[in-house]
């Protein structure tokens, strides 16, 4: 079932006033990871439960403590639970987003003021932090329920909402108000689906829908060996230095065409099916996109279903650094007398954190043991989380790709991602069902960059997909 | 032929006043790496141009240009020219040392303020900085002049001096004073052989003289590949990761032994002899040494003569570090665009810069070649010094040799360092002379450290010595 006309026509006719509503929104520099700015991401909540109030929802902000940061103690900012709709014959729909905005400084390079929104009309780029992620979805929820309540037309769908003011610096506090609301009796009863629209197309051209995040598993693997730094001329030859045991361990994790090699990671991947591959192969990303975004001609594969598949679907192995060896421009004759390497492993379906960890520690010690070195070894996880996919056959995804070939005429790519976002996992796992990423803005959108933007045709017509999408749920009958 | 025994008298006598002197000296802050010290520096040396002139010499302060530091162009502070004697039937010792010294401050973690001698009487410890690096050495000799002034009694051996004003921050400005110097109806024409006391006995019992130093060639690797550092969610196993490739290629070079796997870099080595060999059986070091020195139970071989020929004529590889990749606390998920490693190798004869440059560089690019990366390598030196090694049965060590067993009772070690000190190859290629390092303070006197200190018997007594080794020059046929 297609939106209604006069919606859409409602959207086109108060485009200007929609781009006007999220110029309101990145001009409250809503930073969460800077303890001065803090009082603007509060301002930002209410500015939020006003707007949300004001197309007729109701409004729980709730206060979720206090956390540390740049050494003082401060308040968190509230995650607000809205709602609107209570019809049991129609579906509920949680839509998440977030009111929080990476840092910017006029000084890190942008060309215009990072709060201050540019309509550039010539290239159609609505240019300012937060444009893309995540004030221009969040507010297309809004536009939509502004267009239905103008209209006097009833919304498709029972709508809630969650919106959280953390999800740039750790998303502090949400998991416990989601696992407390999911339970019976809580906020989030009776939500049949999720939608969150926080992440990008993979390219410029081709909307697309995303059904799967890789999870990660990091790890810090300290050599230490004398008591103190020493000098090369005096000790060099003499001693089991630490660096030679860390270069050995390390170069035994993974190939420069990036095979992990510790024993057993590879064996817990899910096999992949006819229908998955095909997935891939039809996505609108090549070999040259990647290429293209990384500024050099360093592809694995030439194969473009190997590449989105060893983006997506497989794990990698990358070695990031290493923390107490000499870092610094110059000569310096030191043996570092501890040193720790750090690598992560972005992990895939069938494998967890606790999978993984040991047959990593147990690997290391037994290719440690090998070098008959007299230094001491240590391996610690610093953190973990778990992939997450969804069934892309699902009515919600079935849902919105109906909802995108209205609004653009092209059926989206079925993408999974190589990075995460927990939240997605904490609601797949604690409300125990299907997730969908529905993005609104463009690959090209440098959302964490200088010069974030979101395309004036992406926000329009973002808010257009998001509408249909709610009737598209609709039509769908409810089991 | 032994000292005269109202020489040594003398010196025991004045014992005091020799340590008022160093007193003196230490007082002067000549910390030649900082721009803030460098009137300190000059006035280091009139201050040692008085004392060298009070005990009888001529000297001739040589200005030694300009050099930058710390952002402003600087007068570097002269070496001093001095000499005393010219009688062709004596042979002619020049004696090189210098009178500034590295940075200390209280706030280091000095116990006592540093540019004041502190004379401890319980252990017999004048610390200061400068103590034993290398105002006591260069006042040694002073001491020499002032006995045989006040005695009346004249010197064994023409004596020319060479002191330096910039020996801790690179010597800038001497080796082009040496050459000209050098050359015919130069200062330092008819010098038969040089005494350079700048160095340390390996222990804290037994002296030593050092007939051998360790060169270094310093290399730079650099991998690079994205135009930007890349996160590892998104492009993980998409792209050839230019720390991958790097870990790869250093784990090439060395193994945990301390074997270093260039092919024809060990080739270079001399040849050990049986002579040579037992030089290290009769050193009065042992593993047990290495390892509390370094403060843990990791050196490589159990057997002590290995382990010092690891140190002293056996080339070492050690990994210093990586530039360009994550190297502060915590977990950063970057994939670093550009790596530079460090690491060097200490050079032994036969091995010369010139030798192992292309040895190095031809290595890297074959081995980075098997990769198969798309990433690009670059190989560069950063500097590169020859190593030293001087015949230990020249009459400058026979002397030396006997003036030790005269003094302490003892036979000197023989002994080479694994570091560099450039000065020493520079007069023996310049000067075409033998050189002997002649060591008055111990091995634990921590030169370049907090609390330096020299012991008051190394002070007295090494006057003594550097005394008496004139007499047993003096006494060995001019040939
Ligand atoms: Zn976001
Ligand atoms: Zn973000
Ligand atoms: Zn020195
Ligand atoms: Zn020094």
């Amino acid at each position: 079932m297609p939106a209604p006309r006069q919606f859409l026509n409602y959207v086109d006719a108060n485009a200007n006033n929609f781009i006007k509503r999220l110029a309101d929104a990145v001009a409250i520099p809503s930073v969460s990871g800077d303890a001065s700015y803090r009082p603007d991401v509060f301002r930002m909540a209410e500015f939020l439960e006003k707007q949300l109030k004001s197309v007729g929802c109701e409004v729980r902000p709730v206060p979720l403590g206090k956390q540390v940061l740049d050494g003082q103690e401060i308040d968190l900012p509230p995650a607000l639970l809205a709602s609107i709709g209570n019809d049991p014959s129609k579906k509920t729909i949680l839509c998440y987003g977030h009111f929080d905005v990476q840092p910017a400084l006029k000084s890190d390079g942008w060309d215009t003021e990072p709060f201050t929104l540019l309509v550039d009309e010539k290239t159609g780029r609505l240019i300012g932090r937060g444009s893309t992620d995540d004030k221009g979805p969040v507010l297309g929820w809004v536009n939509v329920l502004q267009a239905h309540k103008e209209l006097g037309i009833p919304l498709p769908v029972n709508l809630k909402f969650c919106f959280e003011g953390m999800e740039e610096n750790g998303s502090e506090g949400l998991d416990g108000l989601i696992e407390k609301e999911a339970q019976k009796g809580g906020f989030f009863e009776g939500v049949d689906a999720v939608c969150i629209s926080d992440n990008y197309w993979l390219n410029t051209r081709t909307p697309c829908l995303t059904y799967g995040l890789r999870g990660i598993c990091y790890y810090k693997v300290t050599i230490s060996g004398p008591a103190r730094d020493l000098h090369s001329g005096a000790y060099g030859g003499t001693v089991y230095e630490p660096m030679t045991d860390l270069i050995q361990l390390f170069s035994k994790l993974v190939t420069p065409t990036g095979k992990i090699l510790i024993p057993g990671v590879n064996e817990l991947v899910a096999p992949l099916t006819d229908e998955e591959r095909e997935r891939y192969e039809k996505i609108d990303y090549g070999v040259e996109d990647i290429e293209e975004s990384v500024g050099a001609q360093i592809a694995i594969s030439e194969d473009k279903a190997e590449v989105l598949m060893a983006r997506m679907r497989y794990p990698s192995l990358s070695l990031h650094g290493i923390e107490g060896a000499f870092s610094a421009p110059g000569a310096k004759t030191v043996i570092p007398a501890k040193v720790s390497g750090k690598f992560s492993i972005r992990v895939v379906p069938n494998q967890t954190p606790e999978q993984l960890d040991p047959l990593v520690s147990r690997y290391l010690e037994f290719e440690f043991a090998k070098l008959l070195s007299k230094n001491k070894l240590s391996v610690e996880s610093l953190h973990g989380g778990k992939p997450w996919v969804a069934d892309p056959n699902h009515w919600n995804y079935v849902a919105a790709s109906r909802a995108t070939q209205a609004i653009y005429n092209l059926e989206p790519d079925l993408t999974r991602e190589g990075g995460s976002i927990p939240v997605t996992l904490t609601f797949a796992e604690q409300l125990g069902v299907n997730v969908l990423l529905l993005p609104m803005g463009r690959g090209d959108d440098g959302a964490h960059s200088t010069n974030e933007k979101l395309d004036r045709s992406n926000y329009i017509e973002g808010t257009k997909l998001l509408g249909t999408y709610l009737y598209e749920v609709g039509a769908i009958q409810k089991d």
